[in-house]
């Protein structure tokens, strides 16, 4: 049953959430740190109530039918329940970034100049199956100082509001406004779709999820959106490469967990190396069960290859299936990364200096690995403490986005009586 | 005439800019300046030529009876080219941004992390008759490492034509490609909007110009806009406000330019100010040719002012008209703002620090001002050397964009096998 919310009432919860962020952002960061506490012992002591609403949308996913990981990501337990509440908790012990004065200079007439930290306003989160997010999103936004317009997935829509009921509840007793947090309670797609245009209540978009809600949302918002983790990464062994560092950073980052963004999706690999190395190659993929598809060169090399398409270099597999291609030199493999690559994280193996240099320098990604898996394309595994989500895009925040992607600067000039 | 250039051509353009915008990326900061330096000289030797062009666009605009202010905008003449190639000569001289190493940690397992500031790639530049601004906007984008591709208006378009012709000559004898700089060579509406959507060759939309231009950018465009400058600016002269300040904070952010977007367009003032100061400020008003445009109050108080409309509050003067509003609190003025405000800047006149500070901290704009004029709001002013627009934006950059705004960040990890 679709839940429709009147394209009305949504303005209006944007309105609220706009006139909560302003009281918020000039809250001290030890009112905002008692509220994020506050929330999480709400969650701790709300278990139950937020298992009941978790059960009707596993009910609801198993009668359509849901693959299991999509189930696994949609499932919630007593452990993950109190994750959500620790991650709160961790969330208070980072830096407050907002009243940071980020410059500070003084005019020859004596006009002082700062340039101040502030949060951004409402962050408009729009987001799939996992119901984390709605507690992990809201801590990020209102540490920050930014209020939080929440649209989750269909089929999670009973764990997030049983979530945000819990959340807004432990409000009452913060000095953060329960509007702070506003929940789209719909499973209707013009219900996201009336955030995209919703420029005067909202600042910031944000999606998270699948390739296909990212693209609507770049494609229809006239909100700034910041674009998050599609991740079609490469790993290129150059000629010449350590051979066991190559194959470990190519398993790894294939391997240790295949369905993030930060997985290597396309192996492309020297054809001296190939040749010096094809037996240790094929072992590795047969011992990680590596289902390759590649170009003629792999399909005369590699035993059981399939052909690659358009489709396999393009697209992400999240799987333990990779694509791979031969090539004669280093610009070859960055003019495939420029072609096919989404600019989030990308790797060389080589132990020429100059190689790696050329290879940092030309590919266009939010980060370069020489010599390392792109697993480390993360905020917990870059000791940022905690990420709203990865940005692929160039302007604002680029790579793994923590607390100070969710704030701008302000120019505040004080004087006394200067003129121009 | 409309001059039409075929979709699949502007494309191939783009396509050409961000492939020159790759070595271009590499080049060092003494090959750039060189550039900058031997377009500067064409500019210079090329005078007449430029002219020529120019003089037919001005033909063109008196038989379109274009009003003066726009043939001022549109006119070029010796001196005025001169000051091109002196603007490149500046941006020659200013830091280099791109190459900077903006953090650099280590984890515990050895990977070395840096943050490296690098060019954005290839910039698209959307703008209206200001021929100057086809030089300047070429000088920034080369210095900052982008390529960029031109788009400017119908009516400067044997202008533009003439001094990108000059440009790129120039670079024939320089380290970078002659097509890192791009012209779009036509008049047609559909030219513009074909930019709009060019993701996969261009990183970023500027539009500079009037709203109208600004909000069809923000509206149409899939690639991410830098939306840059319309100021409905406001000065709130609070009660208690020393006179003398007042009036000239108010006398300058009004009339020393009124046409740029940081000049003065509504003047908010305390009822207990307009009560105490109410001849010093209709004698200002007098003095400067200062058109009033009010509420009830502003009618009863001010000899010859007009009611005020919707339009008057929410639109730019851009001449010595002001709209007026009195309040009887600061909370009032900041409501007022926030309704009508452009997110530019705002000033307050007030000799209370705690009115001060809750102005500065409620008041959502790009620079907020306590007893000095909102013309600060330059990059000159600031000494930034050159600014490419003044962005209204919260995300990426705000207030006026130098070069750094044209930079975005890469995560360069360099290891020695690290998996995770």
């Amino acid at each position: 049953m679709t839940t429709v919310v009147e394209p009305v009432h949504i303005k209006e919860q944007a309105r609220l959430a706009q006139i909560a962020s302003k009281e918020l952002g000039l809250l001290s960061t030890e009112d905002k740190n008692a509220a994020l506490h506050t929330i999480a012992d709400h969650l701790d002591a709300n278990v139950s109530n937020i298992m009941e609403g978790n059960n009707q949308d596993l009910a609801n996913g198993r009668k359509a039918l849901y693959d299991e990981a999509y189930m696994d990501r949609l499932a919630l337990n007593e452990a993950r329940i109190k994750e959500f509440a620790e991650g709160l908790r961790q969330v208070a012990k980072l830096d407050d970034p907002t009243g940071e004065i980020v410059s500070q200079w003084t005019l020859d007439n004596g006009l002082d100049v700062q340039t101040v930290r502030v949060p951004l306003g409402v962050i408009g989160m729009i987001y799939e199956a996992r119901p984390n997010v709605t507690a992990d999103a809201t801590g990020l936004a209102l540490k920050s100082g930014n209020a939080i317009v929440l649209k989750g997935g269909s089929s999670a829509i009973h764990s997030n509001r049983a979530i945000v009921k819990v959340m807004k509840e432990a409000l009452i007793s913060t000095k953060i406004s329960q509007d702070a947090v506003q929940f789209i309670d719909s499973t209707d797609r013009v219900a996201t779709e009336q955030l995209f245009t919703m420029k005067e209540h909202i600042d910031v978009l944000i999606p998270r999820g699948g390739g296909k809600l990212i693209q609507a949302v770049v494609n229809h918002a006239t909100v700034p959106v910041l674009e998050t983790g599609v991740g079609n990464c490469h790993i290129y062994i150059d000629k010449g490469a350590d051979v066991d560092k190559a194959i470990n950073i190519f398993i790894n980052a294939k391997t240790d967990r295949p369905a993030v963004c930060n997985a290597a999706e396309t192996l492309i690999v020297h054809e001296a190396f190939l040749a010096a190395h094809q037996e240790t190659l094929i072992e590795a993929f047969n011992k990680y069960n590596i289902g390759v598809y590649g170009d003629d060169k792999v399909l005369s090399a590699v035993p059981n290859a399939t052909r690659a398409t358009e489709q396999h270099w393009a697209e992400e597999f999240l799987s333990l299936d990779v694509a791979m291609k031969v090539v004669s030199t280093v610009d070859e493999a960055i003019a495939h990364i420029d072609e096919y690559g989404t600019k989030h994280s990308e790797a060389i193996v080589t132990e020429d200096k100059e190689t790696a240099k050329r290879f940092k320098g030309l590919v266009d990604a939010a980060a370069i690995y020489h010599n390392a898996s792109t697993r480390f394309t993360d905020g917990s595994a870059l000791g940022f403490g905690a990420e709203i989500g990865i940005s692929t895009q160039k302007l604002h925040a680029r790579g793994p986005m923590g607390l100070q992607a969710l704030t701008t600067i302000k120019y505040v000039m004080s004087g006394n009586g200067q003129i121009r």
